[in-house]
């Protein structure tokens, strides 16, 4: 699909380094646009963008940004206001396990920054843009955590809940203008959530139960502009309706708060 | 139910002027608490302060805050620091009808104040009390709105699914130490509610349909301590099954959206 065409010279992905966030820009990138490479870590965006690049003939940008800072969002769009911008998705997040209260005030409004306030930042802005020039798409990622309630991971469920419920209403707002998708993910075989795992057979059970990060981002754009609010996978959604029609939210949150106990 | 032998000497509720705020604080001093009554109508949560000692021979405080304001919550924590703490219930909320991308940035930053920065401060202040005395009870206020998501409202609803998803997880994490529940919330006969319905025969319907608060409060402290997520009401508890199990995701979030276009 020529997505440059249908929206735009670049795309920017918030939190690009690794897992969905490269298999989303290496996505847009095949769609013939430009790649504005969002996160921490500089020299790994550098090496991603070279090699995106190359493979698909394309051009990258690199913006070095911390999530969880105050004023991520505004150096942000200093850098790509003279572009013209066709799709943003927002894929940074930041957990911390353990009980609400036990965890240091410090790290909850650090996930306030990255879950949300930078978030609705990034959003906010790029759908002003989207929404004057009546073309672009935005595609942000919540989780199944968002769904049932998360125990002992419960700031990071409840800003995945306000990610997928804030980008379902606007997709509606936006219909017909703005392509704009909650795509809800379930275990996807990530760095970071391969750090999370268990050894031994459970680990080799959850990771076959995974999904790959291309193969969640291929579902995605087979579905931007038709699918508004998307959960990814066929076992992930058999598992929401399974929760939402056989299950309370309390034994929903249960069946959730047992993986971490 | 003797409240104060279970929980504490005193209860506060952050948005007690009226509504659902008010009930809650009648309830909470029915079974024998002091109150704590926190808004910005300072006046007029006297008058309900005296009423409230008057009716149920209990103390009364009020503390001036407006939730949107970045240092509320402290000011609220150092004047309630020499109480016996055992309750708290937030109720305050703040929308803004609109598009998201046509709604100023300002207000944005004061509804993620008020039902988010300032809720989630509470929150996590008086559960630090409550878990470390091994006592105290929580509710916390959301509504349907976070179930569909809400175009065209759609940061309240996203904020509302926020506090639906951290307190239910917290709920969990907290089980057979403090009573926490989330209360899910339709239509409820509030003056803030009734300057939002239409008039005529349609507005008459939707009267018809809605609870008043102190039947909302009745069913919510008839479950504190059993049920952890309540939604409340059996029509409203139908509504979430139907949109949850009938509808997709995409068609619930339409439906609310057709309310508001």
């Amino acid at each position: 699909m020529n997505l440059k065409e249908k929206y735009g010279e670049w795309g920017i992905i918030l939190g690009a380094t690794e897992g969905v966030g490269k298999a989303t820009a290496e996505k847009i990138a095949q769609g013939g646009m430009n790649v504005v490479l969002v996160g921490r870590r500089e020299e790994k965006l550098h090496e991603l963008g070279k090699e995106i690049s190359e493979k698909y003939n394309v051009e990258h940008l690199v913006i070095r940004a911390d999530f969880s800072e105050e004023n991520a969002a505004d150096e942000i769009f200093e850098k790509t206001k003279d572009l013209d911008m066709g799709f943003m998705s927002y894929v940074a997040c930041l957990h911390r396990f353990g009980k609400l209260q036990d965890t240091e005030w410090e790290w909850h409004q650090k996930m306030l920054n990255v879950n949300i306030n930078t978030f609705l930042k990034c959003f906010y802005h790029y759908m002003g843009i989207f929404t004057k020039q009546k073309r672009g798409a935005v595609v942000n990622y919540s989780s199944l955590t968002g769904v049932t309630s998360s125990p002992y991971n419960a700031q990071y469920g409840a800003c995945k809940a306000y990610i997928a419920k804030l980008t379902e209403a606007v997709a509606y707002e936006s219909r017909g203008c703005v392509d704009v998708m909650a795509a809800t993910l379930g275990s996807t075989i990530t760095p970071s959530w391969l750090q999370n795992q268990p050894g031994g057979e459970e680990g080799k059970k959850a990771i076959a139960a995974a999904m790959t990060p291309e193969a969640v981002a291929d579902e995605i754009f087979e579905n931007l502009g038709k699918v508004r609010s998307l959960v990814v996978g066929e076992r992930n959604r058999k598992n929401v309706h399974h929760w939402h029609c056989d299950l309370t939210a309390d034994e929903a949150a249960e069946y959730m708060g047992k993986f971490y106990e």
